[in-house]
């Protein structure tokens, strides 16, 4: 827009780039940023670098962690012998937030995806079969996205997991709660059905 | 929440200070944050601060410059005797999207709010006195918000510039372009009537 100064532009060109964040928005966000005291400005910019720079991956399960073992790792109560396997670390956010799953994480960092190059080497499947070989782990529970990658992911690991013994399980799909039957599309209606159980 | 780990929670406070951007949305953004490349974040910040820092506001008008005047006031085929009045810079990009403006503008920074302690003395008014005396405007077009500090603030301005012999008007209020008799409010419609032009 040619009315904007340069430092708004520039500001709103940076935080267009962040998701959801719309030309709309990031340019009032943007005038937002620029009516407020240069001291809160300062703490914003300091805490997203900083932020970033803090951030570590764990060095067991790949989630994101402050030093080099993420506190669910670290938390002996927890070693039980599950270990639920994710796409990436908002989603160990999303399991913890249930407050219902007391075992351990595996963080792939991402789903196969042969289009985009990214193949069995590209995540953290080394780091799970040694996991593995280990011993201590009796199940694996893959929660991938119930997309076409994360169906593949979950496919191509159930049958790579198996030789090891340990019982490989996969998260239900079915009605969401809360969900109507009317709305529900058909591939999600035939799995909830698929996976009926007795009442 | 305790699932989250200092940086990305130290981020997600300050992000949720922005408009808009709730606990949910900034603990979205800020994971996303934590998995940009470390360059990316780094421009980000510095758009924030260097962005921020670079902000002036215009000495004549009060609308954001990069220098001591703003491109409005820098621009000599826009002195036609018309300045028009709002209530902040994002006023003046909302009037400069339609391109049917053609004069200069005055930015109050603010509308009367005695609850708020702001009183005249607050606003830029001095400034706009004194652009009066000047004797180069022949009309000032009051376009603050039509909310109750905005109709305040014009008709306190209203009162106070007729002694300068300059034509004082207020933006029309009515029925939004586009808009439906049947949704719009009470007051607006009145306004709309009493605003009513023969065609």
């Amino acid at each position: 827009m040619s009315e904007t100064i340069e430092p708004i532009s520039a500001m709103a060109a940076e935080l267009n780039r962040l998701p959801g964040i719309g030309k709309k928005t990031a340019l009032r966000l943007a005038y937002f940023v620029a009516s407020m005291p240069l001291e809160d400005v300062r703490s914003l910019s300091v805490a997203l670098w900083e932020g970033r720079k803090a951030i570590r991956f764990c060095e067991t399960c790949g989630n994101y962690a402050a030093g080099p073992t993420c506190a669910i790792c670290a938390d002996a109560a927890r070693h039980n012998g599950q270990l639920c396997v994710v796409r990436d670390p908002r989603d160990v956010a999303a399991m913890e937030r249930m407050h219902a799953y007391s075992g351990l994480y595996h963080v792939l960092h991402g789903t196969l995806s042969p289009m985009d190059g990214i193949g069995p080497d590209q995540l953290r499947i080394k780091e799970l079969i040694a996991r593995l070989e280990k011993g201590d782990v009796r199940e694996v529970i893959l929660a991938t996205n119930p997309d076409v990658e994360g169906e593949a992911t979950a496919s191509y690991l159930a049958r790579l997991l198996k030789p090891f013994g340990v019982r490989v399980t996969r998260i239900a799909h079915g009605v969401p709660v809360g969900g109507d039957l009317e709305y529900t599309d058909e591939v999600t209606l035939q799995k909830a059905l698929e996976g009926r159980r007795e009442v």
